[in-house]
């Protein structure tokens, strides 16, 4: 018998039929001889619904009054899916984040969690009651209620998971798992059986949107091995885990493309000391994230520097730098927002030598021009035109033999 | 500066539109001078949505996890009331039941309320912020939620009121107060400017629908003065309130009707001692309410024993009736839905002596004939046929004088 924490989001509970079917999942586990403790989203749509009336009360709805809004969602499908399983004769039990004790700061809309206590669960546990929790809420020391922002309630489920000790933290979604890359780009991608924390991490913050980087983070600190798994059909998902031997077997774990980027150049720059820091203090105050930096000398005693930044966040730097631009006596700036980022991830960088190397030769044969690189430990980045990033993707793919089955796929989970 | 609870019914907050038309009366009042403190019911129609949902997920959804679902109505009319007051720079809260300290049995759906701590408002309005709290709602020991049943909110705003020993207590709804008898089948009905407790409660219990009788006890209980008003236009509503001399100069305060009756007789019952206890315990413990009773002597050592139950309750009622019957060898049983309660309530009935008389002349004059009768000290009702409904009370509510104004009308309020 294993603790496992199941994690349901808001298309899984979306309408209901779908949480019918979620109490069969849940069904299921507890007659396989599994202790279960199911965490909720709001039923799709329903945070937007909330989100259009706050937006109706006040151009710019108090964060605290949007929390108390907001945190409805998951009390009513706690409330339905407990009433479900109860009609199935499963003593289940819906709570809410303040019932369960997630104890969180005070920073409305995004809090974060301080502490756990789970009293109540580990109480209905040993009465053989299925808990059911309202993922996203908790409530900070006024006793107010709190949310916990994007990926809100994956967080909830791995912070359970993390404080009752459970064998497994199941985030139950629309997708199967977490693949070599982007299926709806490279058709032959393939679910990943098993990735590392680590590697998670950097596909998640290189725009892999199944998991957010908070919840790896903090599944990572507290050794929570986690499953992402389809809530619509059964079978296999990708665990993330820590990392072992079979992981570094294989030197790319996976791909990721990422369009979301723009590319502005300040032209003659003075090569100064402290130049850097006068130019990216400022962009960081904006709080604008500045991703791959490169410098080049192009004549004496001036420089070009080039970095990327999130697309959307355009408008608002450009005038920013520019001014900074002029108080430094640069000459000129420039923005490019037709490039994207083709990235390569593994932990199996780190034993397997060549992997740079590989990647830009592969470039360089399809004929895509590498504009910027920027690398980390289990990570090679390059920024390259946006027009290319499909056949980029593709062909890195195919070339570092993410296409076919891994040698530990059967072994694996 | 007076201390005043208003509370707002499902329709007065059922649309945006609305609940901003009730931030400009809770702004009105505070710019008058008053501290408020804001109690709200859900938005209309969603307790409903909620039902369906619930019914959709278990045929018999269970109570606990309906009063976690309910109780999320309230919470968004909370938080965006006050989000919509806080945008007009008035410092608002929103507060749950559990926030404001409602604390209560565990009777789900229906709890009684125990205690009322009320520490958060108290503390709000010394700072000067206006709370708005979920009305229908508390926590029971285990702080598991609880509602309170129908009229739920009106309880909680009286049971504040008490606690914090506001000056008033003020029902908003879409009527603008108590009528002398039902305005849809006696034009001529005036609004009462003042009624007293003792009255308000045979009204409702009688079938006036402005207020529920659990409110009126518990206002009664605690000198709470309770006002109904109209959320949707200005002007003078009802005082309830002790009663005082200005009362007790008109006999009669009300006409009701009440078609919900249905009458059953149990002809040829033997004479015995006992009887009485062995045909109305079964009926009791089935949940029947059993209103007016009489006993007709009809042959020597058998009676006719005749009893109205409410009309909804025939079906349920009547095999258990005459199960009874049998076993204590009665002759049969008859039931007529075809019949109605005419009141007329008063507490000017205790020294106005031929009230009763003037009722039967009023009605005998008007070829209505009187099929039971029952009488308290403010009170007096007629089963009569159910097609004479409407005569009777065009006819009682002119005859005593209630379609004229009250002498006593400029001096209320």
């Amino acid at each position: 018998m294993s603790l496992i924490v199941q994690k349901y989001g808001g298309t899984s509970v979306g309408t209901v039929e779908r949480i019918h079917r979620v109490a069969d999942n849940v069904e299921r586990a507890c007659k396989d001889g599994h202790q279960v403790v199911v965490v909720l989203s709001a039923m799709s749509g329903e945070t937007d619904r909330l989100l259009r009336l706050a937006h109706e009360m006040a151009p710019l709805p108090d964060e605290r009054e949007l929390d108390m809004l907001l945190s409805t969602g998951e009390r009513v499908t706690i409330a339905l899916l407990a009433m479900a399983l109860r009609s199935r004769h499963l003593d289940a039990r819906s709570f809410t984040g303040r019932q369960v004790g997630i104890l969180t700061d005070s920073a409305h809309t995004k809090a974060r969690i301080t502490k756990v206590t789970a009293e109540r669960i580990r109480e209905s546990l040993t009465r053989g009651v299925i808990p059911v929790v309202a993922g996203f809420q908790g409530i900070n020391q006024q006793s107010d209620v709190t949310t916990l922002g994007r990926g809100g309630s994956d967080l909830t489920a791995v912070a359970l998971a993390a404080s009752l000790k459970a064998d497994r933290c199941v985030i139950f979604t629309d997708v199967d798992g977490v693949y070599t890359t982007d299926p709806n780009i490279v058709p032959s991608a393939r679910r990943i059986d098993k990735i590392s924390y680590e590697e998670m991490l950097e596909m998640a913050s290189l725009g892999a949107k199944v998991l957010q980087s908070r919840s790896v983070e903090f599944a990572a600190k507290f050794n929570v091995p986690l499953e992402v798994n389809s809530s619509f059909k059964e079978g296999k998902g990708t665990l993330v885990t820590r990392e072992d031997r079979d992981m570094e077997a294989v030197a790319v774990s996976g791909v990721t493309g990422d369009r979301n980027q723009a590319k502005v150049t300040i032209v003659g720059v003075p090569d100064k000391p402290g130049i850097a820091a006068g130019l990216f203090g400022p962009v960081a105050k904006a709080n604008i994230l500045v991703d791959v930096i490169i410098q080049n000398m192009s004549q004496a005693a001036l420089t070009d520097i080039s970095f990327t930044i999130p697309r959307v966040d355009v408008n608002k730097a450009v005038p920013l730098i520019q001014d900074v631009a002029r108080t430094i006596g640069a000459k000129s700036v420039s923005v490019t927002e037709a490039i994207a980022k083709v990235s390569l991830v593994g932990v199996g960088m780190r034993s397997h030598s060549g992997v740079a190397a590989k990647m830009f030769e592969v470039l360089s044969q399809e004929g895509v021009n590498i504009i910027m690189i920027s690398t980390s430990e289990i990570k090679i980045s390059c920024v390259i035109d946006e027009k290319y990033l499909e056949l980029a993707m593709r062909s890195l793919h195919s070339a570092f033999g993410l296409d076919q089955p891994r040698n530990d796929d059967r072994a694996a989970k």
